[in-house]
C-alpha cells in the first residue's frame, strides 16, 4: 500500500527538500520563445503551457518531492486549458513526483464523491492526482469521499488531502479570525482536521488528511504546529509573499519533514529569467529551486541547534 | 446593462417561478435508452450526460427562469465531462435561461481572477455562465474578481455570484454554528456577503452577490431573510432533502421573487420516471418541474395570506 503522507515523509527526507513546487503557468512566465511561437488564442495559450509545465517537470526532476498544480490557471483557458492541466498532471506523474492537485474544491457529500472520481479518477482522459486541496466550510461529510481508499486493501493507493486551516491571503482574517470559546475559527478547524483524518494514519503517524497553513502569518503556523506535531501541512506565502525560510523550518519536525512548503512565482521566474543568462528555462528553473532548497535546509539546521523546531515529546505538556 | 439579480428578478415574476433546477446528472437518472445507447465508458456516459442536458432543458423550457448546473458530475468523467459541461452551458444559455455555474470554488485573489476568467469567459471552447457559487472561507478577497464587472459601461453584463453560507448538509453545523459573540459563523458570512455585495447592486435593490442557504435548516433560512431582506438567495435542500413549500416561501419578496429554489432530484427523476408512462423524458421533466411551480405557487400565497413572509419595511424595526 501507498499511503500518501508515507510517501512524502518518506520522499522529503530522501532529497532533503521538503518542498511542493507550484505549477501556476501565467502568460507573463513564459519564455518570450514560447510566447511568440503560440498565437494569443486560449487554445494556443494552453499549448504554451503544456511546454512550460514540461520545462518546469524537467527542472524540478531529482530536486523536489512534490509539485502543485493549480487547476485556476488552466480553467481560465476553458476546455483547451483543462486539456493541458490533464497532461501536465500525467507528466508529473510519470516523472515520479508526488502531485496535488490545487482545486480547493468543498461541497456536499454525494457531490463531493463526484469530484472525489474525478480528481482521483485514473481514467483514460482523466485527472488523476496523489492528493487534493479543500475548502472544509461544509464540514466533515465534504472531505470524507476523499478519505474513502484509505483502509484499503493493501494493494491499493491511499490518496491524500489538504483541508484549508489557515489561507495566506490578506482577508484570511475576515472569516477564520472570528473567535469562538476564545479561539479563532482556523484553530478550531485545524481540530477538526485532526478528529476526521485521525483513522486515515499511515506508518509515519502522519494522517492522509492534512491541513493548509499559509507562512505569512508565522505566529499562527506556529501555534498550528504545536497543537498538531504530527498534521502533514502544506504552506504557501513562502518567499514572495512574505513567509521566510525559519518560519517554515519551525514547522518541520525532527527529519526536516512532515510539512511541504509550497512556492510558485519563486521558482517559476527561473522559467523566463534563464534566457537573460544563457540558460535553458530547465536550468533556470532548476536552480531556483535548488537555492530554495539550500535555504530551507540552511534554515532547518538554525532552528534545530536552537531547538526552537517540532519536539513531539514536548507539546503534549511538561516532560 | 444586464445586471444579475436584475435579470433573476423579472424573469421570476415573468415566469412566476422561483426555481434553478438543478442539472446534476448522475448514471442512475439517465433513461434505459440512454443508459444501452452509449458504453460504460467516461466517454460514453460524458455524451449520455449532453443528451441528457439536452432533453431537461427542452423540458423545463418556459417553465423555469434558471437552471444551476453542478460541475462536479461533468468532473467526474474528466476531460470528455468538462467537454459535455461546456456544451450543457452553451445550450442552456442559447436557450434563453439565466445559468447558474455550480462551482464552488475559492481561492486567493489572483487565482481567483483566473476562476472568474473560465467561467464568466466567454471563449470559443469556454465556459461562460451568469454566475456562480463560491465558498467564502478566505473572505471577500476570494470573491471580488466575481464581482469586477460591475460599475462596468452600459453595454456590459454585470454577472452574478452565490456566496456559501449556510450550506443543507448534515455536517454543515460543524464550523458554520461555531458561535462568535453569541452568533453562529454563517451569520457573520451573512453580513460579510452583504457588505461585500453592497455596491454590486442593480436597480431591483438586489445585489449581484447573493448567498446559499439550504432549506433544511427553515429557522436559519428565516433568520437570514429577516436580517437581509434584499439579497438574493439560492435555496437548496428542498424536496427530497426536506425542505417544504412553505419554508421557502417564506423567503420569497411581496413579488415572489427574490429567491431562487434549487431542486436537482426531484425535477430530474421525471427523465428517467416519463417511460413508464408513455411519456418523453422531455414531458417527465416539464411535469416535474410544473408540479414544483404549482407547490410553490401555493405556498406563496399561503405565506402572503398569512403575513409571514417578507416585508423589507417592517424588518428593521417596529412601525
Amino acid at each position: 500500500m501507498v499511503h500518501f503522507a508515507d510517501a512524502v515523509i518518506e520522499r522529503t527526507i530522501e532529497l532533503r527538500c521538503p518542498v511542493a513546487a507550484g505549477i501556476d503557468p501565467r502568460p507573463e512566465l513564459l519564455s518570450s520563445e514560447l510566447a511568440g511561437r503560440f498565437a494569443d488564442s486560449a487554445r494556443g495559450l494552453a499549448r504554451a503551457y503544456e511546454h512550460f509545465g514540461a520545462g518546469v517537470l524537467d527542472g524540478l526532476e531529482g530536486i523536489v518531492p512534490a509539485v502543485k498544480i493549480q487547476i485556476a490557471f488552466y480553467e481560465a483557458l476553458g476546455l483547451p486549458g483543462v486539456r493541458a492541466y490533464a497532461k501536465t498532471l500525467r507528466r508529473a506523474k510519470e516523472k515520479g513526483f508526488l502531485v496535488i492537485a490545487d482545486i480547493k474544491r468543498g461541497d456536499i457529500g454525494s457531490t463531493a464523491e463526484a469530484y472525489a472520481a474525478g480528481h482521483f479518477g485514473g481514467r483514460a482522459e482523466g485527472l488523476d492526482a496523489d492528493a487534493v486541496t479543500l475548502s472544509p466550510y461544509l464540514g466533515g461529510d465534504s472531505l470524507r469521499p476523499f478519505l474513502a481508499d484509505a483502509g484499503a486493501p493493501a494493494d491499493q493507493e491511499v490518496k491524500g488531502a489538504f483541508a484549508l486551516v489557515r489561507t495566506s491571503n490578506p482577508s484570511a482574517r475576515e472569516i477564520q479570525d472570528l473567535r469562538s470559546d476564545g479561539r479563532p475559527v482556523y484553530e478550531h478547524v485545524a481540530r477538526l482536521v485532526e478528529e476526521w483524518g485521525a483513522d486515515h494514519r499511515g506508518t509515519s503517524g502522519y494522517s492522509a488528511l492534512g491541513a493548509v497553513v499559509g507562512a505569512t502569518y508565522p505566529e499562527e503556523l506556529r501555534a498550528i504546529r504545536r497543537a498538531h506535531p504530527r498534521m502533514l501541512l502544506l504552506i504557501p506565502g513562502y518567499g514572495a509573499q512574505g513567509g521566510t525560510a525559519e518560519d517554515v523550518a519551525a514547522a518541520l519536525d525532527e527529519r526536516g519533514a512532515g510539512a511541504l512548503v509550497a512556492s510558485s512565482r519563486g521558482i517559476l521566474r527561473g522559467f523566463r529569467a534563464a534566457a537573460e543568462r544563457g540558460l535553458s528555462p530547465e536550468e533556470g528553473i532548476r536552480e531556483e529551486a535548488v537555492k530554495m532548497r539550500e535555504d530551507l535546509r540552511r534554515a532547518f539546521e538554525t532552528v534545530r541547534a536552537a531547538g526552537t523546531g517540532v519536539d513531539p515529546g514536548r507539546t503534549n505538556g511538561p516532560r
